[in-house]
Formats: structure tokens, sequence, C-alpha cells
């Protein structure tokens, strides 16, 4: 990266805000009272004497007894936030290649509700019936054994934050969609519960010659991964719970392989067998599927860990600032390789970047929310975020990365993804 | 607390678990299988040549494509998992003393998804239009002012994850109550997005006479409350979203006050105006209700932030230990004072204390998972947990608490919870 990092620029950039009272920037003092770009109305005057309790509009909601309770049990989003849902994608035949994207740009913070965890799926969602749900462990292992989830249940458990991103997120060709769900909505972020994977390989007593775990699901395509064993003996999870509850079926009910980092189709749903073995299986999702085509004709395979990546989700393609001033500008920051060291944000397109303030606590593998707080002058502008992990690489942008992975590539593209704000303050994909 | 606590008893019951093969524990090796008490039953025999990619049983739901997505835009539970529902008490008057408890003893971990997230409302769940919801900040304030929605989200943002507790979680009365949830679901945890309170009391200069804000909810109840000042210019929030996404309508749909720590009913839902003022409003909240009558006649009120607390989730009340052996024993910890320090668990009606290991990150005024790995040979047994926070104070038993608050009190039960467990593993409530 050639371009200007300046460290202490975030921590500049928030002095500078705070000299400039966000109530009053833009705005006309009138007497005590605001009008400001960011801090709302100012009451037009003090309410008079004895009135002063009575606020200034009593809604219809206040005058008569809300909705009682038990019509839900289990509870739903707003009505008014209906349009906040998963991002379907039409058109693609829904048995082969299904997958909703989580709506992203309309999220706080790193945690995803499991009714917009993205999915994707390659032969629809089974309806498993847990009490009929099997694990089978065998192979290269001395107790070939069949668990139950009860059985599964009873091991001692663990709970972890972590990501998952689709590898097709989004997919080589000249970055198409509109919107940050669009371009980088198969990926989610969830506090999931399970069972450490190395603990029940070492109760079964792993054979030293294993070098693979061949996992699949009990979906109608039998999804196929080989994992590589120092994986399985690392953060490995079988997983049963996601954010508190049972896992959705549409994340792998009743039990999932977690895989913290890799990408996703590793993690397998509906984990049905394990197979200890000496050499990878080479299934349809390792070698037709998920491999990336280079320019000198080799084909790029078992790329399992996702590299550090980050995109703005606010503002973001789609969204409108409706007036000058203030806007914070955050987004979401993850790698597969571990913790998030840092993340730069430009709102010149890409000739000076600064840095933005990480959410605490910034976990392995999880997703991070990043802030920096901007003055937008009403000029037209490009923003964009870059994401550094604690190994140092630094998320590269489309054309650096094509210059290595060449144009045939189709999976693992981490680039930098740029947003352009037009005077309107309309936001677009500057790469469309 | 007389009772002995050994440091260092977790990390023993951890080793002589490990020398104790969980596979093999209490059952017998046939050839290279197992039938174990906790890990499954052993495959009768290796699969033959050319059949050993074969799982055991291809179940139906491998023979035909499964659902699509269309369906489900915000996905739901599946259908096995249709008992795991908030908890709602029968025969309380919906519009004037709802609850729904979280089923905490079917929930793993520290995040509670929203659709089970605990609720408590005085004038029933008011169906708020965002567009039309305004906050109105006045009193003692220099530039009086009323917000938008969008006003709020433009202000710089956080995200935090804090536990929430109804003050009457469980009330004094003689612990009734068969489950976790029944005694102590009236408790949830989330992460948080929205504004520092002192950010926007800075912006509309508070001025240094105010020592209180009275709160007030859009809610059919205006329920009101007076918060410190001292909170307000701490850790206070004006939040709106949860989890992710935007509040639940339950949980104050599009606005609400969250006091980290303070007891729940003070994290005023549907929040629509702050008056900053000199004196506490007294109001019915904060008089009639949420006060303690101690056995001296005089009202312990104004008691802002929950004490220590803990409870075993797993066993606990309505389950049941189906066969001896390996069980972990796993619940939640938190405090309104800061972190979670120690978990101590007595599996011999609190003769013996043992410390629990507390689930990575311990974070402030969260929910702390703790968990302990257990033998159980069989015999009734009554356990308990006890959480310490890093002020030094420990959760006390229900005889202490009486000892000092009398038996007159209502609200502010942080008494440890036993559970016994009969010779047959059925969990119930030691207290009841």
């Amino acid at each position: 990266m050639a371009s200007k990092t300046t460290a202490a620029s975030a921590d500049k950039a928030r002095r500078s805000l705070s000299r400039r009272r966000l109530l009053g920037e833009g705005g006309a003092l009138l007497g005590s009272a605001v009008m400001g770009s960011i801090g709302g109305q100012a009451l037009a005057e003090q309410p008079a004497p004895g009135s002063e309790n009575l606020p200034p509009n009593i809604p219809d909601w206040m005058k008569a007894p809300g909705a009682d309770m038990g019509s839900q049990p289990y509870g739903t989003p707003s009505p008014f936030e209906k349009n906040v849902v998963k991002n379907i994608q039409a058109n693609l035949p829904q048995y082969i290649s299904a997958s909703g994207r989580t709506p992203i740009g309309d999220l706080d913070g790193i945690i995803t509700p499991n009714g917009l965890f993205y999915e994707r799926h390659h032969g629809g969602v089974p309806a498993i019936d847990p009490e009929q749900h099997r694990l089978m462990l065998h192979g290269l292992v001395e107790r070939p054994t069949i668990f139950t989830m009860e059985d599964i249940r009873r091991f001692p458990s663990q709970s972890r934050i972590h990501f998952l991103e689709c590898s097709g997120n989004p997919v080589y060709t000249k970055p198409y969609g509109k919107t940050a769900s669009d371009l980088v909505g198969l990926l989610s972020c969830a506090e999931w519960t399970g069972v450490s994977l190395k603990l029940v390989l070492e109760e079964a007593g792993l054979r030293p010659e294993a070098k693979w775990l061949v996992a699949e699901g009990a979906d109608a395509a039998a999804l196929t991964r080989s994992i590589p064993i120092e994986k399985c003996l690392d953060d490995a999870m079988l997983v049963y719970s996601q954010n508190g509850e049972r896992l959705r079926p549409q994340q792998g009910y009743p039990l999932r392989l977690l895989l913290p980092g890799f990408e996703g189709n590793m993690n397998v749903k509906w984990l049905r067998r394990l197979k200890a073995v000496t050499e990878p299986a080479y299934s349809r999702e390792e070698t037709s599927k998920y491999t990336d085509l280079m320019p000198d004709g080799t084909a790029r395979e078992f790329t399992f860990y996702m590299e550090a990546k980050s995109i703005i989700t606010r503002p973001s393609g789609g969204q409108q600032l409706r007036q000058k001033g203030f806007h914070e500008i955050t987004g979401i920051a993850w790698t597969g390789h571990g913790k998030i060291k840092r993340v730069d944000i430009s709102v010149d397109d890409g000739k000076s970047w600064q840095e933005a303030e990480l959410q605490e606590p910034v976990l392995t593998r999880a997703l991070t929310r990043f802030r920096l707080p901007w003055h937008w002058d009403g000029e037209p502008a490009v923003i964009q975020s870059r994401a550094i992990d604690e190994t140092g690489y630094v998320q590269p942008t489309f054309a650096e990365l094509t210059s290595v992975r060449g144009v045939n590539s189709y999976y693992h593209n981490n680039a930098i993804q740029p947003w352009r704000i037009d005077a309107q303050g309309q936001v677009t994909n500057a790469n469309a």
C-alpha cells in the first residue's frame, strides 16, 4: 500500500468533532434552542409553567393499552422493520444453488440475529428430527462410535463468538451488486455453543496416521468436505446452539461442524459423519467448486482460511446522506487468521487513510465493528475501508487481487469495496 | 461464608475427568468398540469393505431435496424446538402486570436470542411508528431539543453486551417455581447499539445543577423513573438496536434507555422524554413499587444496581439426569457492579465448594457462563452456585438475605438457588 496512514488520525478526528459541537453544526442558534444538522429540532419555546410536564405530542399509542404477550411466545421484529429481511437472490435454482444474504447494511454491532443469519445450501434445507439424528465417527479411530444428540450434549461444552463467510462473497466477476448485502452479505457472526472436536476425537482414540477428517452432511446433497487434522485438533467444534438457542434448520439443525475462520461450506451443516483418513476425499466441493483457476492454468485448492476483509456498512450502497455535516462511518472487519489489528478508512478515493476505532472486545475470528467520525462537506466522495490483521496482512484492492489471481478466479475475493457518494448524498457501488 | 472453597478444585476435577475416559466410563469394551455412559453407541462392527462409506442409516431427509428459502426471508426455529418459548405467567392481567420469562434452562452461552428475550411491561406493548416517534430532552439543559429517530441515529454509535434483569426475579415470597426460568427467567443478555447519553447531554448543554433525569416511556402506562445524573454521565445509552437488528417492540422499539447493571424497569422502553431536574420525581415505580419494606418499617428505595447472582441452568428444575456418570454443571452469573470474579459450585448441599471455569471473555455487566465437570454417583444430591463479583461481594443464601431484609421485602432477591437431584435423576427446586 503506497498510501499514507495516519495512526493518530482517528483521535484527531474525534478532537475536531468535539470542538465542532454536534447539535450546533450547520444550524442557527435561536436563543437557547438549536436547529442543528444532527441534533434534532429545538423546542420553539420553553413549555409554559404548569404545562412543563406535557410532552409536545401525545401519540395515539399512549392513549390505550398496547398489545399483550400471549400471541408472541416467540417474538418477532416490529412490522415497521418488515423490509429488513434476508436478501434472497432471484432466479437461482432453489435446490441447487440457494443463498440468502444477511442485510449487513441495516445491522449494528457484531452479532447477527438468528433470523437474519446468511444461508447457503446445495440440496435444500432438510427437516431433521433431532431424536433420529446420528453422528457416526469412524475410520482411523480406535473406537468407532455413533452418537445421538443427547450423547453430544453430555460432553463438556464451550461457547465462542465467530464469524462465518461463504467463499463466494462476492464472486470475482466484476463486483456486481448495489448494496453492502448484495456484495458481502454471505457473512454473519454468532455466539456458538458445542463440543470441542479435539475432545471427541481423543475420546474415540484418533490414530496417529489420520491426517484428514471427511465430514458429511445429512442434506440431499450429502455435502462432503475434507478437513485437515490440525484444524480438527485446534479450535474446531461440534455445534448445536447459536446465539443461545438451538441451531436454526438453515444453519444445520441439530448439529454442524464449526471451523473458525475456514470458508463457509467446510463448516458442514446437518453433520452426520466424520471419517478419519490419510488423504482428502477430493469431493465435488473441493475440486469442481470452491477452487480458483489461476493464470497459469493450475487450480488453487484447499484454501481453508478466509483472508482479512472489511466493508463500510454505513454509509453504503442504496443509502443516502440527507444533509452535509457530521456522519459516522461504520462497518465490519474480519479475518480467518485471528484478530483484526487495524482498520483504515479513506474518504478521498484512496489518497489518504485514517485509522478507525475498533469496538472492544476484539475477538479472534469474529466480526470487529469499526467506527470513524466524519464531516461530509457535501462534495462527491469515494469512501472505503481496508483491514489489517494480526499477521500483518493488508486487505488488497480489486486491482491488486486480480494482478495475482488473474481474471478466471471465482471465489475468495476479499478486495476493498469503495462506495461513491454523489452531491445529492446518494451512495452507490464505485466498482459497478 | 463459612464453607471451604478450593481454588484449585476445578483443575483437579478436570484432571480427574481426563483420567476417567469419557467414552469408556460405565461402559463395556467390546473389541475396539465402546458402549459408554456418555459417548454414544459403538458401531457393532467395522463396515464391510466396499460399504465403508455408507453411513448406518440413510434418513428420509437425505432422499429428496429439502425446503427452499423463499418462505423464510426472516428465519424461525426448527418446529422440533416449538416448546422453547417465553414462559408467560398465566392469570396475570396482561395490560397491568405482564411478564414473559426467558427459558434460561434451555439456552447456552451468554447471548439471548431476541425472540426469547424476557419482557415485562405495565401498559401493554405500544405499536410505535418510528417516523412519528420523538424524544424530548428538556429541563435543566441549555438547548432543549426534540429528536427524531434519524437524529438519534446520526450521533456516533457504540455497541456493548449487557444483561438486563427485572428486580422481581424472583420475588421474595418463599422462592416458588419449578424451573430456572420460573425462578430467574426475567433475565436476558444482548449486544446493544445506541448513543452515549453523556454525549447527548453534553451536546444539549446539561446545567451543573441537574442531579437527576426523569425518563418517561411512550406506553399507556407512561412509565416514569428518576435516574441519578452520575449514571447518565457514565455508561448510560440511548439504544435502538439489539443483537444487530432494531429493538423488538417488547424491548422498547424504536428507542430505549439502557442503564447497564440497573434494575430492569429503570431502562425505560419506548423512551420519549428526558427531563433534567434537581430532585427525583418519586414516581409510582420508585415509591409504591420496586422498593423494599424493611424490618424496621422503613422503605429501601432507589436501589439501582442489581447485586451479584448466579444460577445453575443445567442440570436445573424440570430436567433429568438419565444415567450416572459424567455431567457438566453449567449456568450463568452476573452483577450490576461490574465483572464476575468467581463462581463456586457445591454438589454436597453447601458443605464444600469448587471453583467453576468462567467463559471468556468475562464482560462488565454481562452474563458470564460458568462450567464445572461433575461425576454423578447416582445418589441424591443438592447442587448450587454462588457468584462473587469484582467488588468482593458474595451472593448470599436465602436465609442470609432474609436475616437482613426481613420477610416483608418483595423485590431484589439475589439468593443462592439450590436444586435437588433425587436417585432417579429428577431435578427439583430444593427451596420449594
